[in-house]
């Protein structure tokens, strides 16, 4: 064969040199690694992943949610102007010819895109898919450049503020069922944002750029920020005391009435309309029973351009004493977890992709689900459960050699009836061999042949963990597997 | 909010300008579309699509298969090399500053990457992901540039072509529990087509180009792909002539039988070697029942550098008799639905890899969902069957105004104890809305609220399909939904 494939490396090598004249001057050392900011999945991590994702996916139907799917890549201006500063963030492909292409930056633009494209005015939906950002990475913190988000949303035309509260109540539901600790929900609106810059003296054209600053409270000092909004964004100073005053605000229905009061807040149009809707909502969030773990907060800015209303963002807070207690080393990069979930309310989207500038209300949801696996990983190392990566109910095997072709025949009644059965690929397994890769691989039982089973027309069925084995007739085989693995049929 | 958005849209304006400085020279018109060769996915196209993976996941757990995930991107360098002529149709991103990048082309080199990357010698393991291809689409036909994959491939030194024909045992398997109709998978080997090649008179460095040649006999006549291989490959005519008789043989057992008795295919070391190993699968395959819809077919050549041993493809018999008389306008674009599955033996793949190139043998088939996906769709069209997109048990209704918190209240506890439970997003809605929602998407149950209910503390519920209506008490209404949709909890 020697000969064959050096021909065709060959082959390989002159087309590589004429694809890549530039880059392959000089000879350079193959990197065997995924890009910066990804990761593969083994089969552990993705058996993780399925039970969140069935978590998730179980909350959004529950909700009556249809799915859609859209291109992993989008028209490079699809994506023009969404993401005010982080649009430098975007992955553009080159241009090889045709159409100028960018990866999706989240599931929110590709969805209004589809909304305008397709006419639809009422849609209830979710989208699990990759979406990509060139930030830094953190990844042990749950940072990637290549990351799942879980996005729910609502678009229509509807009473105010009872899809917004079905939003949260999903995100309670999900978080509380994913069993991640105590979690809190901070509420804001972009209208109270808004309005509130506008009272403290904020000119218009500095509002975007200062809610990007005001966006930083979660992980910097309200000192850095304000140092920001004056020395990098020229704010006069005594602007950006009157917003640290309102920023540091937090609390529930009493904080609402408070601010529904307040002699400035109360007379711009914007922050009005805000806190009204915002009273409505807490009002429905106490009608679904979630009010103790959500929080309306004047800080939370969040820094997508699209959102025109209420926003919310879900955070973990900080107590997985379990984790941390059998998790020696680095203890640090357990605590900050951070947000694993966001949205808000994004009317004018849609509009932005009309070509008569038809708007679609919408609000919605997006889940973290990269921050939730590092630390469900975490919990399953931490603990001692044993995750199966694979559902196999039975080992055929064989007793003696020359078997193989008794072991296919076996082995295909199985599968045609439905059975999840695997043997090992030898022509001659050793009986030791065979009982070992059931124990690695959590393969409950064996079906076990040779000589006076054939004969007997008999099968030898071998539960692992007991070491029990009973002869069952050929024709009951089937069944008495069923009847032995229900779990995993 | 006219001013606010305003000066939101200015500052969005800018920031695109400044982005774009070279495209946006002059106006230009906005293009509503996803990129060419990409599509969306409905609801309902979901609906399909997830009922065909969920058989084809049935089936890659039935035989014991793990799954992992890797990238949409991987290194540039992983992907050369790898494809032979067809790397032109590679996606490269943009160069914006770090590691040079392309998107997946197949999920059989991220995995042979990830098999050495982590130094894996053994695995059963399926993947199903999105690949990309910048060929010409042509999408009536199923065939686009963003397409999934399913993938089930064995690595492992194990014994002959048993793993082997147990992929094979899985097309069949996918293919049958998929009812579209009559299939064939032809099956050929690469060591009996180099053997075939040497035999004929092919010089060593053209096996390659020959071989690609060759791949087009399905959908070329002989003729054409004689002239490519005489006028465009510069092949001697008598060996192309040589080559076209053998390319035009196929069968089973017995032309295997009678090409190890050929004088000039049993001198040659690799195809003996390769008829030896096609008499065993075939053998493998018997026990397996399924050589009816198996034929060895020596003009199958397949495009792709890596294959070394065993190949296969299975396509659809043009009989989808049901579809085509249903199906008055386009029938010739049901007719030639082509490959919908491929595959073979890459034993050297994973070695290229490898700083020491250490080899896994390897074999794999891929399923081609996407023009199963449209035979599914155009099935589902011509047939009444009326596909749910949700899977909503119960609408959460009122009979009366001003009884949303009554509604929010019931519904919250529908959806506290499992139960899928939608309303509408209405102060008041009108009863009649109500109910036409229901009709409309397929709910079967509604739970309706008025103040004598919820006097009474029961709840009306009614059987959308006959109009029955039934009143429940408040604390069996759980019970009673989950009895009477029983097909979707």
């Amino acid at each position: 064969m020697a000969s064959v494939s050096e021909s065709i490396d060959d082959v390989a090598k002159l087309l590589d040199r004429k694809a890549n004249v530039k880059c392959d001057e000089g000879k350079h050392k193959f990197v065997l690694k995924t890009p910066k900011g990804t990761r593969d999945y083994n089969p552990k991590q993705m058996a993780i992943r399925e039970r969140v994702f069935n978590t998730i996916i179980s909350s959004f139907k529950r909700h009556g949610a249809e799915t859609i799917d859209t291109p992993v890549f989008e028209l490079k201006e699809t994506l023009t102007g969404k993401y005010g500063e982080d649009s430098k963030l975007i992955y553009d492909l080159k241009d090889q010819g045709g159409e100028l292409l960018s990866l999706r930056y989240d599931l929110t633009v590709p969805f209004a895109r589809y909304l305008a494209m397709n006419k639809i005015t009422n849609i209830k939906r979710y989208h699990i898919a990759k979406v990509y950002r060139r930030d830094n990475p953190a990844m042990t913190k749950g940072r990637y450049r290549e990351f799942y988000q879980c996005d729910f949303d609502i678009a229509g035309q509807y009473d105010a503020m009872i899809p917004d509260a079905e939003c949260l109540k999903i995100v309670h539901e999900i978080l509380s069922e994913l069993q991640l600790g105590d979690f809190l929900i901070k509420v804001n609106d972009r209208r109270i944002l808004d309005g509130m810059f506008a009272v403290c003296g904020v000119p218009d054209n500095k509002f975007r750029t200062i809610c990007s600053s005001v966006d930083k409270l979660d992980k910097t000092p309200w000192q850095d920020v304000k140092n920001e909004m004056v020395g990098e964004k020229g704010l006069p100073s005594e602007v950006a005391d009157r917003i640290g005053e309102y920023v540091q605000m937090n609390g529930g229905l009493e904080l609402i009435e408070q601010l529904l009061q307040d002699p400035l807040l109360s007379q711009n149009k914007f922050s009005l309309e805000g806190l009204n809707d915002m009273k409505l909502l807490f009002e429905y969030l106490a009608l679904f029973g979630v009010t103790s773990q959500i929080s309306f907060d004047l800080s939370l800015a969040r820094g997508l351009d699209y959102y025109t209303g209420v926003i919310y963002e879900a955070v973990l807070l900080q107590d997985h004493k379990e984790t941390q207690a059998q998790q020696k080393d680095n203890s640090e990069e357990t605590l900050s977890v951070g947000s694993v979930a966001g949205g808000g309310r994004y009317d004018g989207l849609v509009g932005m992709f009309d070509p008569k500038g038809r708007k679609v209300p919408c609000v919605g949801v997006s889940i973290g689900i990269e921050r939730i696996f590092s630390i469900m990983e975490q919990k399953a190392e931490a603990s001692d459960e044993k995750i199966r990566t694979t559902e196999t109910q039975v080992l055929v095997a064989a007793a003696q050699k020359k078997l193989l072709e008794e072991r296919l025949k076996l082995i295909s009644e199985l599968w045609n009836a439905g059975v999840k059965a695997e043997m090992l690929y030898k022509k001659n397994p050793k009986l030791l061999n065979q009982l070992q890769y059931c124990e690695e691989t959590g393969i409950p039982l064996v079906a076990i042949i040779g000589e006076q089973e054939l004969k007997d027309g008999v099968v030898k069925l071998r539960v692992v963990a007991t070491r029990e084995e009973v002869n069952i007739s050929r024709q009951d085989l089937v069944e008495e597997i069923k009847r032995r693995t229900p779990s995993v049929c």
